[in-house]
Formats: structure tokens, sequence, C-alpha cells
């Protein structure tokens, strides 16, 4: 197998773009990809202050590099979810790379800041552990953006998540969600602009992205995620690829192209005002107390005051061949 | 395992529906199902002509037979194909069945009408077996319809069929197709009116009715359509089903509630001026000549006279322990 570029030994073959690459090429494919994305979906204006939301996976990791790669300046920002050695090893991945790259990574741990995590808040508040996770890490996101005067947002959401998101979406024709999804969210009522820029890229290609370049990161999935609906439409997605390469693109982009704008009304039902502010912590919200302080509510976590410590707190930088510091918060 | 109803030995599990059924108590429930699809879309009006198109398999032989449980008078109209021995079993349980039940069977066989069958013509206008075959019974259904002066025209098609085929058209947003996915297509522009009866019916429902009521029908897979796209979406369906019961039915109706109006100006485009005859046949077509008739012309068939013998001649009624003659145009 040869790569398409410079017939050099390729690494890995892409099926649906009939391309196979060696490692330098890979590379430059992904950074044009998410290129491609950011400038097809005006995802980022000259001047913005981006957050990179970061898990330590390879998603957010290869994200975070390649905006680097583009010359892009983004700041990190990563959550201690908790959930036993999975969130320890997946911090120590984003504290190692932030080091090494010397980036600035902000930090909130869920147990140091309001004293639960997510498998407890879960349980207490009767919520799957996902949907609990997805709440948590959405209002911390929009919080530490807004306090730290970012712009922007960006995730790492591949396009076998978008697809995925999508095809659960449109398997249910939850409406008020099709009208959403999107691969930039602007900012509007307080919550800051969200961007997807990994989204013509399948998850396939940003881990070999992170194993030519040396990244190492959480290869585990989430010991909480087993047997989820997420993980089982992306696994119909899989095979639909595995017969016909390039279904998943057709699909997702197709969506965005042909139908997204039918759905586009939906996405304001409900809410005619628009958000106020929550009468807890100020985040913006449907109802008088955000989803995020009632799930705390119900964990009997530390309340959230409004003037309370700021949530993002500096990570320790170090270099990457020092140990790095345990989460403080994963070992309690 | 128990019947729901009556407590007797059930010989079919619904787990969609959370219920079990006896034989007699299955058939109840695929009668109700029926009438209920029935009214909800408005399939039939008191004193409609109506006909079935029947191949012989276990959905338009199960169709057929409720109608007639429900008191609904149809005429049977059958189709040689010409696909060897498929299409000469597939004829022979169509007027078996026919004959069992004193119904009244039309017939076109394509090699002594036109001269061709569905693997000649597929293979002359290099098209997938199962387009030519699809443009085939769509046109020569309604032709018999119109011919015979039918209201309606009421085919097998249940609810894994019409799941796969929004399936497919969502993966692509085929806009146009979307459009025209519904379980009643009005009469218009010259086409007969067009149900689906069994809509509310999974093909597994359809068997087992069958085989409670004695419908001997073909069981074979069409050999021409292995592989096609179409068995893939009922496998990535059926998967999901598998998982979650009642996936299938919630994709589907969900789909007809909150996203079909959505799609429906997408149906006309290109057909600004609605239809007009095809210049061979008469038929409504969009260009000058129909696709049916450009089929059989790339088929080198004998061209199609629109004053010709008519499309349907009656069946030759038969006992069901007689011996049934085999269809005249399947082994020329």
């Amino acid at each position: 197998m040869k790569c398409t570029v410079c017939r050099g030994a390729a690494l890995v073959d892409l099926r649906r773009h009939n391309a196979a690459f060696c490692g330098e090429h890979l590379s430059r494919f992904c950074r044009d990809q998410v290129t491609r994305a950011i400038e097809d979906f005006d995802m980022l204006a000259p001047g913005d202050r981006v957050l990179v939301a970061v898990s330590g996976g390879k998603d957010s990791l290869a994200l975070w590099h390649i905006l680097g790669e583009l010359g892009i300046e983004a700041d990190g920002f990563s959550i201690g979810l908790g959930i036993g050695g999975y969130s320890e090893a997946s911090t120590e991945c984003t504290r190692r790379f932030a080091a090494e790259h010397g980036l600035h990574l902000l930090e909130c741990d869920l147990r140091e800041r309001f004293g639960t995590d997510v498998p407890t808040a879960a349980a207490a508040a009767k919520r799957v552990p996902c949907s609990a996770c997805g709440l948590s890490k959405r209002h911390l996101f929009d919080s530490a953006a807004v306090e730290g005067g970012y712009d922007v947002v960006a995730t790492g959401h591949n396009l076998d998540d978008e697809a995925a998101v999508l095809f659960g979406n449109v398997l249910h024709w939850h409406t008020e969600y099709l009208a959403r999804q999107a691969p930039v969210l602007p900012a509007a009522h307080g919550f800051p602009r969200k961007v997807k820029p990994l989204v013509r890229l399948a998850e396939r290609e940003t881990a070999a992205y992170c194993i030519v370049n040396g990244i190492d990161y959480q290869v585990e999935e989430c010991p909480m995620s087993a047997g989820n609906r997420h993980l089982g439409y992306k696994e119909a997605l899989a095979d639909l690829e595995l017969r016909s390469p390039g279904s998943k693109a057709s699909f997702y982009f197709g969506y965005l192209r042909e139908a997204a704008d039918r759905f586009r009304s939906d996405g304001s039902a409900g809410e005619p005002d628009g958000p106020v502010p929550c009468g807890r912590c100020g985040a913006p919200c449907s109802g008088e107390i955000c989803s995020f302080c009632r799930l705390l509510d119900r964990a009997g976590a530390a309340p959230l005051a409004v003037d309370g410590p700021p949530v993002a707190v500096p990570v320790r930088l170090g270099r990457s061949d020092q140990p790095v510091a345990p989460h403080p918060g994963a070992s309690a």
C-alpha cells in the first residue's frame, strides 16, 4: 500500500476517500480537513480567543494539536469527572500533552469544586451516567468560557460522533434536537459560540493522527458508557460504512445541506422568551434553577455560589518526562 | 409462553407490543392492525374497487386474505417476471391461493406480452435487476388498475419494507423520495390511488399470519436481490430492533408524524406541469416515452401498442388439490 501523495509506504488507507497516506501526508490530510471545516462553517474569526474542551482522548488532543499546527492559539479546559482510574488516566494524558507542547490548561475537578462526581451525581439523580456527564460538561465548558473571556469553545466531536447523534435523533425524529444539530452553534443568550472543527474527520483518522504525531492519549472507552445507545448507533453506522464507504459523511453532510433548514424552527420551541439567569449560579437556563445546579442539589453536593471561586484554575505545567502529579480529587 | 388474550399456548411473541399470541389471536391482531392502518390513513372508501398486487410471497397473500376476512372484496393482479424457477413457484403459490379462496386473479406475463423478462431487460438496459423489476411492476400495476376500472392498487409493503426504504432515503437525504414516502399515494395525473394496508405489521408477523392460516407462500427470497442495499438497510434496522423493540415503528411512524410534511414540496420538483401521456403506451410519464417503454426498447422487446391487447387476462381458476398448470411464459 503506497501513499497517494508521495508513493512512499502508506500507514493507513481511507476507503471513503479512495486514498492511502504515509504519516506526513495523513497529518496534512487531517489539517486540511480541519481547515476546510473551519472555513466552510465560519467557525473562527481572526482574533477569536479559543478554549478547547480536552478529555485526554484522541479527538480532543488531536484537535488541540492541529489547531496549534494551523497557528490557531487555544487554551485547554479539562474536567475531573471522578470516574475512577479512567478519569485519572485521562487527566494525566491531558496534562502531559499540555506540558509537552507548552500549552495553557485550565482545570475543574468536580469533587474539589462541588464535592461530587459523575457516578455519584448520576446515581443520586437517577440519571443515565452519560446524561449527567454530558450535562455537567456542557455547563462547565460554557461557564469556563464566559468567565475566562473566551469567544468560542471548540470540542473534539468527530464525524462518527456527529453522524451517530444525527442517527439517533432521526430514528426518534427528535425534531428539537435535529434543529440544533450543526457544526457551529452561534453565541446566544449568554452561551459562547461552540464549534466542532473535527467534523470532517472519522475517529479512525484522528486516532491515526495521534499515533503518527506521538500523542499519548487515553485509549480506553469510558467504563460507564458500555451499552449506551449512542454506541449502538455508531456500530450500525460502522456496518453501513463497511458496506458502502462514505455513507457516514454522505448522511451527515447531506443532512446539513438538504434537511437541516427544515427543522431549524423547532430549536426554540418551549423557550419563547429565551433563557433567564439561573437563580443559583447565574448561568443562562430555561427554568428558575439550571439543570446542573439541580443535579448538584440531588447529589447533595456543595451549593454553587454565584460569586464563588472561578471555575478554572491554571494547571501546573511540567515536562513530559517528569511524573505528573495525580489528579488531586481523583483519589478522594 | 401464553397468549396475552386467552392465556392459551402462544405461538409467537411480539416484543415490540409486549405481547404473545395464539394462532387465533395473532390473526385477530393482524386484522386489527390492517383495519387501523386503513382507517388512520383513509386508504379505502366504501364501494372502492380494489386490485391487490400479488407476488405469491407472504405479504401480498396475507394482505389479500385479510382484506377478504374484513369483507373487503379485492381482485388480484400477478406479473410473470420470468426469473426462472423463482417466478414459476411464486406464480403457483398465487394461483393456488386464488383458486382455494375463489378469488379473481388477473395475470400479465412479461415474456408472453412483451417478449422479455426481468433478467433480460435489466441486463440489456444495464440496470440493477431490482430497479428494472420495480419499474416494470409499478407500470403494470398502474396500467392494469386503470384499464380494469379499479379505484385503488393495494400492495403488500409491510413495516420492515417501509422503514428500510425510509432508512435508505434518510441516509442519502433523497428529499424527492422522502416527499413521496407515505402509506397512501392519492390518485393523480392518471395514476390510481396506491395504498399499503400492511404498514403496521412487521414481516415476521405476516409470515406468522400465513403459517397460522395455512397459506402456502413463496418462502424464497428473489435470487436477483442478493446483496442489494435495501436488504442491508433491513439488517441494520433489524439489529436496532433487537436492541430496542419498537425502533422500526417509532422511526417510520415518527417520520410520518413529525417530518413528512417538511419534505412534501420536494415531491413535484422537476415536474412543474405534471405528467403527459407516453407517446408509446399512453401511460402518464414525465418525458416523451415512459420509463417502461424505454426499458422495453433497450431490451429489444416487442413494441407496446396503445390499442394492443389488454394487460390483464383472467386466470384459470382451479381447485387447490389439483395440479396447477405451469406459468405459460415461465419455461419459454
